[in-house]
């Protein structure tokens, strides 16, 4: 069976292992307030260039969205979102369920800009409807495309003059600085964010996300906020000695390169087979448009996951790439695709 | 530097180490729908005797707690718990996040009895009060004491006589199940509890507690409540392949005997040399009670924590063993205790 | 200055005056737990034909919704509402500030239909996302417009059928229940729904809406889900008082009668003027489609919302007639606006 | 029947129904937005000696403790009160289902101190705990106590030392500032506290609190909280029209001294008899001590509620004095309880 389901399908990179098996019996204090994390915020002040910002390490990525969300916010403050976003659409509310609305803004390829936030903006004016306080958005996005960074920028700069925070989920943060053109770094999401993730599930670790909170204003008691929530793992140090690791030699970066290369092989190839893409998506998630029928046969082949259905007739499916895709893989799956689109 | 200052200093025991290591990569759905977990829960249920038990597996203690009572409760609904509770202390108020109040009542060795949960229930008697509707208890409790099979029957005969849920927190059951004399197993708690936990992060897992639902009442949609607080974990399979490993061979039980021994070596050669234990703790956290200078000085070559000042002069410390603690470590810090109360 | 704002822009109707004057140092027990709370809701009962629903007194919308909604569901299970409903748009969150999404669904007309709700249930499809649990409509709906019984018996049947609760906001249930054609009464809301409400505040009383907890299921501890919500009145026989007034001889009816005339005449003269009416709404609120000069002029002489922008050079301005409004205010108020639209 | 239940069981003084009845048909915006309200905030403003505080206007007791503790805190941020307190006893975890602890201290007159509140502050010291950061207190208290100037200075100044905010809930303020040696007056609680309420419910109103915000920090979107938690009444300007009648020619104070005289009446009268106060209560609540056939006994001409059992054959009563009680109303209680006791 070929696995295009998701990039967190297996465990970790070998050197991410190699990590936790050889700091495995050294003792040190719980709940993150270790050497292995210290240094894992260190790096990741320093990849920054944001020796201010306070970086927390939590198990996943609902959490983490939780749980600074929650932090950041007062109950009556409103999330705005892409309509595909994470939090807004899988994650079981889970921003609400610590009192904030999200606002849901259209969005065909997944991106926000500030022409689409400013109607939100418009029709919340009185105390009768919840205060929009906090952007999020994701990069990649839920469909794979890229934010650039003359983007970003000019989101930043409508939050800071509408007083609005900037909140940037990087689940696929690798992904994102590493796609073809891509022009943004770990220091222009310090720049241009208030607060955001750098994920290490999907790119190479057993779990983890890093999260960098850069405005010092949402420093204050932040680990309280995670303590109540159930956030700070007990064995805090395997989450920094994961992201020293994954951190060391570029390796976050090569993971998610490696991952993009793969997806782009696989677009290249749909292209040639002359099927086509719901999404314009650089980045390690595919999105082709197939047959029913078509999409229905490759189940026997391959893992994936449906997107949604584009009209009675056809389907969009979702195949994402890893550090563990092999272009032996892809080669298959296209070469299985091939015989489908073809029959 | 001595290490006594917790059960979760350290990483994982080698053989489950060894089963991540193995599996790791082996491709699986995420988010605990995977063929490790199932057969985990498995073994849980057979172990329990409960073949219709649902089995959870989260990441933590506090999040379990928070998950499980969060889950089960109305926001009205109040837990009636020992005023030592670590839902109660150390949770940073992670149930009342969820609307909930804890009513505690007075437990000298940290045990619950039906005569301490009695008057809770005279008292609120009213919609002008809270509703009492879960007895949160813990095995072993916070201040190491054990509940015997017969004084958890008489409390989950109250419970079931007064309309109240029985919940287990089990951070530490392989401890109970194993102290001399201890007289509960796995299906015990399955006969006598709605729901309860079986420790992982404490006895010989990276991380990891198995949530065991019995009462079939609690079990609709749990895991929606898991995803909403962002408590599935991505790589659910984690959980599973270190649950099988530990809970393999009897390892589970044979980790917690070893702690428990090496606490009893302790325990035995404090009583040698004089020093009171401030409660009658036969499980592997030990509490005894020393001079400010001598607990002063201890500080500097064993690393513990202080549970509270008993006087002006005299101070009560935590001292806790795990399965890798050694005869060699515990009788090195007997050696210098030694010292300390002799000077 | 005319008053067309709202319906609550007044005192109460002089019969619930009277009531409270003739009642007022009578001591009673407080919390609702008397004499006059008792009556109010035994004839509740008896004009739903609903002996055993139960009956609770709150003072305002927004509490009676937030209330209701949070003690019926759990975190995870959200609202579905048409896209204009109060609790999405002018409550502040209130809903989710309990944890609930609120899933809205587009509706022109302000009303649900089956076919509207079904992609709802069609998308929800396992724990990654909340759970659809409840359907919140209102009659009349925030657009005027009015659910006949077959419409909501459609309504009814399928939330039946999909394990779905069923809860109207009777905010102005009068109106809707007095409208021309209007063929509903109290019973069949007692039939239909899970919950309602009937709405004093906008109908003659100076606050209260009851509320009526037709299914046995979601009865249990509802008075200590308001009583936590801070929502039990400490004087509640004020809201037994004015009930029972309000539903003596009809008075209840007969108010929002006088006040769905006054609408009607002021659509006729409207109609007559060939001004458009952006909602097909045959109840208390009317919304014409005025040009911005002439809705900005009429500002001078006429307190009303605006609705919402049609075009760059057209408005939708809300009017509303309460029990207290006079054929002359409405003439009046036609004579100004034939003025500005035969400009 | 007499009533010495409570302070609430009649409607509102005739000074306070006649404004309602004279505005009654005057038509205003609604939520609180009308002049009636502005010119109660400003009279309030006027008395506090206190031109930059916000007066919002809220219906019940439990309603604006739960909202303004809710606004004032971040989840994890808990509140000291004294064990008697109401929120901690007779709200039904209305703070908590907001997310915060309520953190209780000894207080066997009702009373907080510095030294009682010190150890919280000791005991709390990392985010394993909660964070204490709002001192609760109410005056009266709820055994009828009294702070002085001097007690609430000294707490005022400790919580200004240790950041934390204090809040007085003066549902019974009225009585606090004009029993007998009473060295309080508004602009007093503006001075030592950050926020705190003037009761009307208790003192001659239908329903109504007043908050006063003095600190600025926790002004901002106080509003929007109130709606999120559907506390802004639609017509709010019942509220501002009660309070403008009840703050003019010093009523409130004269009726709290009314109620006062009547209490002192009656514990005179106890202390001629020889019957016990359980507490030094010098305020509109009495509570004696009987023997619990004496107290049973006057359940049969009397209306009162039952404190606590003192032993097993005493039973501690609470009598509560209104501003409707008469001197003869309290001389025929006095003359039943002299029966009773000399039976």
């Amino acid at each position: 069976m070929l696995q295009f389901r998701n990039d967190y399908s297996e465990g970790a990179h070998p050197k991410v292992l190699d990590a936790l098996l050889s700091t495995n019996l050294q003792k040190t204090p719980g709940y993150g307030i270790d050497p292995f994390c210290a240094a894992a915020a260190n790096t990741i002040r320093s990849l920054c260039g944001a020796p201010g910002a306070q970086v927390h390490f939590l198990v996943g990525g609902t959490q983490v969205n939780k749980v600074a969300l929650g932090a950041f916010l007062r109950p009556y403050e409103a999330v705005i979102a892409p309509e595909t976003a994470h939090i807004a659409t899988h994650e079981t509310g889970a921003i609400e369920q610590d009192g904030h609305e999200i606002l849901t803004v259209p969005a065909p390829d997944g991106k926000l800009t500030p022409a689409a936030i400013q109607p939100v903006l418009d029709i919340h004016n009185s105390e009768h409807m919840v205060l929009p306080r906090l952007v999020y958005l994701s990069n990649t996005t839920e469909v794979g495309t890229v934010y650039s960074r003359a983007e970003l920028a000019a989101i930043s700069q409508f939050c800071r003059a509408n007083d609005l925070l900037l909140y940037c989920d990087g689940a696929r943060l690798g992904s994102a600085m590493t796609v073809e053109g891509a022009d943004t770094t770990f220091s222009d999401y310090a720049a241009l964010c208030d607060a955001f993730t750098i994920g290490g599930t999907k790119n190479g670790l057993l779990f983890g996300e890093a999260l960098v909170v850069v405005n010092p204003a949402l420093q204050p008691h932040f680990r309280y906020a995670m303590k109540q929530q159930g956030a700070i793992l007990a064995k805090g140090r395997l989450l920094g000695v994961q992201f020293a690791a994954i951190l060391q030699d570029d390796l976050y970066c090569t993971l998610a390169r490696h991952a993009n290369a793969m997806a782009k092989r696989l677009r290249n190839g749909l292209q040639e087979l002359g099927v086509p893409l719901a999404y314009p998506s650089p980045s390690n998630q595919v999105f082709p448009v197939l047959t029913r029928e078509a999409a229905h046969a490759l189940e026997n082949i391959c893992a994936f996951e449906v997107q949604h259905e584009v009209d009675e007739t056809h389907r969009c499916i979702r195949l994402v790439t890893s550090w563990t895709t092999t272009a032996e893989e892809v080669d298959a799956l296209l070469s299985h695709i091939k015989e489908e689109v073809q029959r």
